[in-house]
Formats: structure tokens, sequence, C-alpha cells
């Protein structure tokens, strides 16, 4: 399979190609994706998420040109739910691809677009596992981390970072319990900001009442990613927690973690997608909707005979 | 059924022990909306979306007293998917319904959990459902309009609320086409502050450039929340969108849409529910994760051998 050779020598091409291909949905990637899933598994993956405007993309261009100097190839995946407020991220994109475009040990895409029955989290999964393939040593997936599907993608990371800005809430209330079983690396950037020591406690202080479950401590960094201050710690904070993370069995746990996310992701997908097809198939489909519309049967006894038609 | 009878008639607490049966996905919940069904179609829904923090919880609280001055009836459904930044809105909700608590003519319900296999937009339209049957005559969906699931229960709205604020995005090009399919009323909420007339403009703008499909033009509406200025104005095109949306066949059009959204995502849920039960069942699940974390097999082929099992 020539595509397949091309991809694993990290032609740029053919991974932009088989990339649109995941992103659609389309049946011709799942070859590729079968013959690519044995040279998985070498990349490290890391998770980076918080909120819009808190400089994730800037952190992680920091990070990538930490990583470049280090001379490790990286891939680094922007999941932007389809979102009417966060349009702006597609044009900051363009700008980030341009800026590391002679740079061919660097690739970035965004994954924007989400069918009608989702499959937003699988095709991230799919694009990270041909980067992992294509060679890529470091991998960063960024998110808003606003949704279950995008919070599951971070913690199936091997290592997490919470970014933060100082005054996003300014108590410790506002930190959840949540947020602390995510991150193995905190940064609060902007820290030229006021306020940005009392992030920091809030942080510690809520890292302190919910001690996380494992044996590593959560590193606090402060960063100004604008100018690059802080970066050089933050990449020993992720560093430290990779060595700690590949003790052990913490490599195979977390692998065995994101192996189970993306078989369950892919899962509901195809499940969703076959039941339909089903459904459509035999016209049941129609004859139900227009009666629940009708309210002569209910959502629940309509699904009830889908399922039942289907033998499950 | 007494607990229907009673949900019915309104009361409060079998409201309440009813949806958090829902939330937590329970099956005993199930009789219950079966027998619900029948009673609803009768509420007017109106989605509410906008980014974290632009008042779309104090603008929601002014159209409710709006609506209840006009001895209307009100349910609330705050849709927060699980999000580590978005912890305040708890604490925040908490006060709300402190605020309206001794008014037995609203009900607010806020949707925060989500279990390992999603679930959230099955719950909230759940949720919507039992306080249409309860008799609510009007309900309002707030989301934070991040993700398709959030986008997908807001369009299947009867009205759909665009909420922004002056500065977010400084120019038109951050107004994606996505938000002009979504918005049947657009708000620029913090009127009072700078940049308010270029929002509107922008919002206009982004209008002309991509118009609707259908024959109603969307208004542009301007309010200051915490002071209630503008609220008139909004009820008034709120209205104004439902006169024109149940003219023809547009109520039967939007209830077969929402119809068929409700029933995809039921389908979904369940699909991968049961499907997941079988395969745990049979311990194929166990030892196909095990073969993939391996890499002995792929993802796509162990999920076609588990659809291949349940013959799909």
């Amino acid at each position: 399979m020539d595509q397949v050779q091309k991809i694993l020598e990290g032609d740029v091409r053919s991974l932009a190609r088989l990339m649109s291909l995941i992103e659609n949905g389309a049946a011709e990637a799942i070859p590729a994706l079968k013959a690519l899933y044995p040279h998985t598994g070498k990349a490290y993956i890391v998770g980076i998420t918080g909120p819009p405007g808190c400089g994730k993309s800037t952190l992680t261009d920091r990070l990538t040109e930490a990583y470049r100097a280090r001379g490790q190839t990286v891939g680094i995946v922007a999941v932007d739910p389809t979102s009417p407020f966060t349009g702006g991220a597609i044009l900051g994109d363009r700008l980030r691809m341009q800026r590391h475009f002679l740079d061919q040990g660097v690739f970035i895409r965004s994954m924007a677009t989400r069918g009608h029955l989702g499959g937003l989290a699988r095709a991230t999964n799919d694009v990270v596992d041909v980067l992992d393939a294509a060679g890529k040593a470091i991998i960063f997936i960024e998110t808003v981390g606003v949704g279950q599907d995008e919070v599951d993608v971070v913690k199936a990371a091997h290592t997490s970072v919470v970014v933060m800005v100082p005054g996003l809430g300014d108590s410790v209330q506002t930190i959840k319990a949540g947020i602390m079983e995510i991150g193995d690396v905190f940064v609060v950037n902007k820290a030229d900001r006021d306020g940005a020591d009392r992030t920091v406690q809030d942080i510690e202080m809520a890292l302190m009442m919910n001690p996380p479950g494992n044996a590593w401590a959560p590193r606090v960094c402060r960063t100004v990613a604008t100018r690059g201050d802080g970066v050089a710690d933050l990449v020993e904070a992720i560093e430290a927690h990779r060595q700690f993370a590949q003790d052990g069995d913490g490599r195979a746990r977390k692998h065995r973690e994101r192996t189970e996310h993306v078989l369950l992701e892919l899962l509901r997908d195809r499940l969703a997608r076959r039941a339909l097809e089903r459904a459509e198939a035999n016209g049941s489909l129609e004859g139900l909707l227009d009666r629940v519309a009708r309210r002569e049967t209910d959502p629940y006894t309509a699904v009830e005979a889908i399922l039942g038609k289907l033998g499950l």
C-alpha cells in the first residue's frame, strides 16, 4: 500500500489526505488506519486543555519550539468542536500553520467538523494514531475542555496539562474536584497579570483538598506564553511526569486506558451508523419518526422497536 | 401511575425525583417517560445559547420574569456539560433557584452530570419533555453552545436565541456562517459597553452575507440584562418569531425536527449501552481490549468483530 508507506515516511501530502478522509468519516480511510496501527505506540501524547482565550495555542507553539530545539518531531491536533463562538480559532490556526510551514518536523491539524452522528472524538483518536505512525515523537492535543468527549480525549493522553489564567474564578470554590483529576501539570498562563499568585494558591489549595489517587504530585507552573517565560519550567514538569508515568506499569496502564477510550468511541460511532443504515434500508425509521411526531408512540418505545428489529 | 399523575399536576417533588432518575440514566424513569409522552407538545421551547460569561443566565431570569408577568409558567433547563472551567455555574444556579423558590410557576433544572457513554443530550430532551407534560407553557434551554450536542439541542428548539457581548470578536470574520444558521433572534447583551454598535453591525453584516434559508429575517436586539434594559424588545422578537414559526407548516416541521433529534440521541445512547452489555456478558470486550492494547489487532477490526457478533 503506497499511501501507507508514504505516511510511515512522514509525507505531508499523504498525511493531510488521509486526515481529510478520517474527518469526513470516509470508508477509504479504514484500510490505511488498519495498516498503520501496528506502527503506533511510539509517540508521547500530551493533552493541553483550558478555556477559550487562556493562551493554549501560543503555549503549544512555545512547547513545540522547545521540543524541536531538542531535536524531536511534533504533531499538533487542535480540537475545535463546532462552535459559533470559537470561529476565530480557524483563522488563528492558519497563521500558526504558516509559522511552522517551513519546518517539516511539525505537523498541525485542526479538527473542526463533526457529522450529524458525532464522531469528533473518534476522528481525533484516528488522527493521533496517524501522527504516531508517521513518526512524530511528541503529539499535543489541544482542546477547550468543554464537553465530556474532549475531557476524555485529554484524560487519555500520557500527560495532561491544564491551563488557567489569573482572575478566571476568584475563589477556590470555582476550582472543582473534576479539574484535579484531569491535570498532571497545571499552568497559570498570563502570569504577569494581577491575581496570578492567588490563582496559583487556589490551585495548590484545591490539590491539597483533592489529593490525586496516585503517587504523582501535580506540578503548578507559571508562564507568559507570548514572551516564552516559564516554558522551560513547563517542559521540565512535563518531562518529570513522563519519567514518573513510564516507571513501573504506568505507561502500560495509560496505554490500556487510551485503547479502551478509542475502542468505545469507535464502537459508539459505528453502532449508530450501522443501526441507522439498517433502519433506513427497511424503511422503519421514517415510519417510526412519523408515529412519534404524531405522539402515537413515544421515543423509548420507538427505539426499543428499532433495537428489537436489530436483535439487540 | 401515581407519580405520573402528580407530575401532570406539576408537583415539584415528583418532578425533581423523576429528573434525578433521568439524569442517572435509571431504567425506572422509562415507564414514567412513556406515560408522560402523550401529554407533551404543548410547551413552547426557546433555546438560549452563548459563550460563558455573556450573561445568559441573567437574561433567562429576566425573560422568566417577563413571561411570569404575562401569567405563563416557565421551565428552565440549564445545560452545563461537565467542564472544569464552568464550575462556578453550579453555585450560580443555587442562587437562581433561591430567587424563584417561592414561585411555583417556575421550575429550574441544571443538567451537569454525564456518564461514561454520554447521554447529556438524551437526558436534556427527556427533562424538557417532562416539563412540557407538567404543563410549563414556555421552556428555556440554556447552553454554552460549545459542542455539537448542545448546538443540536438549541437547533431543535422552536425559537433559538444567540447571545453575544461587545468585543468578543472584533471583526465580522469571527462570526461564522454556523451561527447564522442557529439564531432566530440575536442579542447583544451588556450593550452599555464599548463596541456594542460594532457588534450589532457585525451581526447584521453577517446576516446579509449568509441570508437564512427561510423567509424569517432574524432580529438583532440589545439588552443590559442586569438592569432589565431591552428585555421587552427581546420578548417581542421571540413572540414575533413564534408567530412566524407557527404559521403554515412551521410548527409541525420544527416538531418533526425535534422528534428526529430526540430519537437519534436516544438510539445512540441505547445502542452503545446494549452493545457493551452484550460484549461484556460474553467476555469478548476485555479480550479484544487486551489484543488491541498489545497491537495484535487494530480498533477497526476489533469493533467489526463486536458488530459481527451482534449481527450488525
